[in-house]
């Protein structure tokens, strides 16, 4: 039996227990005090659920049906249904069961890992992808850290020189590694490890800005296995590469939704919590969990013991890096917008929380700002923007929509607040690109959709390809006006609670069993989206006094590319009107490049020296933000001078 | 009532609980558990109980009553009169209470800190010793660590650079400081603190090999009190200066007995203690818990917070650096003499268990072989011998005696096992230079004694720089022939239980109540350590093809040297045969020597490279060290043409 009662202040003056929330059907469990909610209940057990706003019952995405025990609820937290409560605003008196509905599961079992074969990718990407990073031809192979075999003499009469100073000479000869930092542990076991293994011993050393460490000492010179994770910590998704720092090759790759999802879909809500009471740590306790699960099966499906692995290089957006390392993000979305570090000293695994080994180096990319971070440094490395002569453009269109433009004489980026509808969210029928989403779309000759799923299976929504596509096919189609706005006499246009709306798929074809539908209001959304996106590089590129079609190379970074139809996102004026051979997709250029930092000492301070001389533009304060935006805010844009082949396309000009 | 009882094993069977164990006269007690003896309780309780072989009712110093309680003790650690036991072979049965005899005690309450004012002390060297370093001479002042004000500019729009980079810029451009390690504390810390302080802080940096590390980031620009410690660990004493960092000034210095003698008296007991199940920790413990004791005085003294002393330089000889690390010391006593470590990586405070800053460094002076550590290198560096163009000797005669010939251009050394008659063991009526220590002697005209103590108090036995004068005056006076025997027909000789004895001061004239004497067999112990060490600093001569008596200069450096006569010491062939003028004293130069590295980075570099070009020359492997040591058991030498002067003193050639 369920119940749901009145108030939270009931639960004053019983004492402060423990309940068990079990949640269905996933049949996961966690304990939880008496002041965290269902959602953390949720999060603690691993199971996706939806809160977007960051458990502050704004989103009103979290709601589960209590079908075993008592819970606690506000009233405007609970639903007509007996027993539907919002889970952040609900808390378990004693145990308690919770169905978790369909509508209120965070999609994306199914993430991008950047190992995936999508047969659009260029064949030089696709070996980027599959664990074969270009710094490889950049960079010598210089890993961050090693596992050396050494073969030390033995110490005589003539030659009784220390333990550590017998291996320090070894390592000046062999490595020229010098300055070496050894902690108190690895020295205390030194003599017992050099002898026991009769001076056969293999040195694990990581490489950092000071010198080096002396991260352990293994008995024989065949212990040579050492393992490094590339870890890209987006605002939603993560991504782990397990790799070997012998050989350079990926064993395998792992991702999952960034559990901190459920307190926010986008780094502002994230700050914001973090801003609240415990709210830092445990963000910080969300995204270290997740990484620990996801390393914990990489681990287990490679064969390879946690302690083998002896560093980690991590990409993320300046937000992310901060709340990994826990730090207080707060500045970040306050004028001047001024994060606590963009280029994070090294840390310790143990300190952090990693479960590989203890000692372990945690290096991040080098970040730019606040909002250009190392994720984005790592897409430039991973691209080879820095190095080349071409003048090329790269674009992140994530929810924080970033722009670099440059070549290897300069750099110089911005960020923009996209906001997140080419992500799926704020769109009616939105979802990310997952199992069930409509990835491409066409207006048949006959005038209704077609379509295609990531999967192949039954629709559940659309993502952000899919949104392009189908923007992109009415505009030509002529069912929308150049202001995205749906005309009423378009085939499939109806008028819906607020407004006209199309409807893509009706309910009986849909896996979610209702229609998937764009309204006019999901269009604006999409429309500023672009407009936003578009607008930071136009300004960033007449900053420079470089005309958008004279850019020689368009780099599209992020998941949002991977499936993206170029000849659709140019028509809506998402991306340059340049010919399309000149745009390349990276793919997830942040692990990509986090991997080149991991595998070569060399890359890692390219990506330093890139940070470094990459201006950041703050586009806050620039007064012609608006102007560019605004003249932006039209498909595919007011000015057709600057997009002479899609205007041409719609037969405009 | 106090009994003692058979055998520990009637312990068996009971349940382990602690017993507090009081000591008196000095009224400290101490808990311990069941398998502890009431030596470990001592060494607990702080009671400076003698425990010469380290616990193992060899040494038969250990002797207290017990007056309250039951104790279980073997036997043979049971005397005839009641109560009395080895402490170290007795365990207590609930709680005790135990009297500590006179004999029993570890004498040298009082220990020569560095910071004396001895009438001897040469002008220079006064200087030196009262916290003026010759650093400030010889190097620039760079202290390892250092508190700097740093009044940031405000973030603005237009320079939104974040927290950290911030403080590096400024550090970079003011100091050319780079490479900073931040903690992961002090980084989580930062944002607050620079935004509650309005940008106007202090930053605690501290400095080594692999570049800087932020110890602590303090608000207002006010805050750059630092302070650091130079800390001398001799194997017998500890010494520990407290000094400003800022103006090089040292507040105060701070001395007593290492805790580590109760273990045993000389570095090759302790290092078999070590090698004992708990024994390396606990030795750890001992030293460290005086550090802290020491440490805890000067600090409440001098109104310095431990937070305030944010770094530490440690000079002692390779075994005590050992067990101060809690590094495994074994090897050193087994050949090839292979120490873990001569130059130790920096650590910090806080898994050191120093009670200072946490994050304070902690840095040892680099020491060249088992036996010649970082204390010999800090005597070279207080000396100046490394940048000297004269040819120089160092000689530190302590139980354990090292010498180094050299200059600027070279340098070689070597140690010899001397035994620790000059400091007073294994003499009969021998002890430190301690408070009632005779510490002069004279025959005087009408065939007596002449004596004076330090302190001026009634004698309580004879110090190393008492033995050198009552050995010259006795060579001087005939009564004791050049092979160090007693003449029967001189006066105030007797025959004693166990030969020939000659009674320096009557058991009325003492604060010990019986006779101060002095044996054959004493005369025939210092008879032989003056023979090692000649013997060592010869034979280093010999290889370098150079005569004693071309020495152009004669340093003397620790606690033995601080009285001794000069004259008297080359009288007997304990130092070579040089004119006066060239010998030089130079006090605790291990202590001094520490803190110039403390004081200056460019000190410590310099220490680094007199380590490593120092050459150590293992004289156990040269078979010419017997024929030197022969030759020097006579006195003052067999070959009176190395010792001109002396044998013409006393009409011999």
């Amino acid at each position: 039996m369920a119940s749901v009662r009145g108030r939270r202040d009931e639960l004053e003056g019983r004492p402060v227990t423990q309940s068990h929330i079990t949640f269905l059907p996933d049949d996961r469990a966690a304990a939880v005090g008496a002041s965290e909610s269902l959602l953390d209940a949720a999060i603690a057990a691993g199971v996706p659920l939806a809160g977007v706003c960051g458990g502050r019952a704004i989103c009103q995405r979290c709601w589960v049906v209590v079908t075993e025990g008592e819970v606690v609820a506000p009233p405007e937290a609970r639903a007509a249904s007996p027993g539907e409560v919002l889970a952040c605003m609900a808390r378990a008196v004693g145990d308690v069961t919770v169905q978790v509905p369909e509508a209120s599961r965070i999609e994306g079992e199914e993430i991008l890992t950047g190992l995936e074969r999508p047969g659009e990718l260029p064949a030089a990407e696709d070996r980027v992808a599959l664990g074969l990073p270009r710094a490889a031809e950049r960079f010598v192979s210089s890993p961050l850290a090693f596992a050396l075999p050494l073969d030390l003499p033995q110490p005589t009469l003539l030659d009784p020189v220390s333990d550590l100073g017998r291996l320090e000479r070894e390592l000046q000869r062999g490595r020229n590694i010098r300055n070496l930092a050894v902690p108190l542990d690895v020295l205390r076991a030194a003599p017992g490890v050099l002898r026991g293994a009769d001076w056969s011993v293999t040195a694990v050393i990581a490489r950092s800005p000071g010198g080096y460490e002396l991260l352990d000492l293994r008995p024989g010179t065949d212990a040579t296995r050492a393992f490094g994770l590339a870890v890209d910590i987006g605002t939603t998704t993560v991504v782990v590469h397990l790799v070997d720092l012998g050989s350079g090759a990926t064993l395998g790759a792992a991702a999952a939704l960034n559990r901190q999802v459920a307190y926010g879909d986008d780094v502002i809500s994230r700050i914001i919590r973090a801003g609240e009471p415990g709210g830092l740590e445990q963000l910080r306790q969300a995204v270290v969990g997740e990484l620990n699960v996801l390393v914990g099966r990489l681990a287990h499906t490679h064969d390879v013991r946690g302690d083998e692995i002896v560093t980690a290089m991590i990409a993320g957006n300046t937000t992310m890096v901060h709340l990994f390392l826990g730090l207080a993000p707060g500045e970040i979305r306050r004028a001047p917008y001024v994060p606590v570090v963009t280029l994070p000293p090294v840390q310790h695994a143990e300190e952090l929380g990693l479960r590989i080994h203890p000692r372990a180096t945690v290096t991040a990319m080098p970040g730019v700002a606040s909002y250009v971070g190392g994720d984005i440094v790592a897409d430039v490395l991973a691209a080879g923007m820095d190095t080349s002569g071409e003048l090329s453009m790269l674009i992140d269109a994530g929810t924080n929509g970033e722009t670099v433009i440059g070549n290897r004489d300069f750099l110089i980026c911005c960020a923009c607040s996209a906001g997140p509808a080419f992500e799926g969210g704020g769109i009616s029928s939105g979802m990310r690109a997952a199992r069930g989403a409509i990835q491409r779309v066409e207006v048949t000759e006959d005038g209704a959709f077609a379509f295609a799923t990531i999967g192949g299976t039954p629709p559940r929504g659309i993502c952000g390809s899919g949104l392009v596509d189908l923007l992109a096919a009415m505009l030509r189609a002529g069912w929308m006006d150049r202001s995205a706005r749906l005309r009423a006499d378009a085939p499939l246009v109806r008028t819906g609670p607020s407004g006209p709306e199309i409807v893509v798929v009706p309910a009986a074809a849909t896996a979610i069993g209702r229609d998937i539908i764009v309204t006019n209001a999901d269009l604006e959304n999409l429309l500023r989206s672009k407009a936003a996106v578009y607008a930071g590089a136009a300004l960033l590129a007449r900053r420079l006094g470089v005309e958008m079609t004279d850019l020689e190379r368009v780099y599209v970074a992020g998941g949002f590319g991977t499936y993206l139809d170029i000849g659709n996102a140019i028509q809506i004026g998402l991306l340059p009107d340049v010919p399309v051979e000149r745009i390349t997709f990276i793919g997830n250029g942040s692990v990509i490049g986090a991997k080149m930092a991991l595998l070569s000492y060399e890359a890692l301070r390219q990506a330093g020296d890139v940070a470094a001389r990459m201006t950041y533009r703050e586009l806050s304060a620039d007064e012609a933000f608006m102007d560019e935006y605004v003249s932006a805010m039209f498909l595919p844009h007011t000015d057709c001078g600057r997009f002479p082949r899609a205007c041409a396309a719609l037969g405009v000009a």
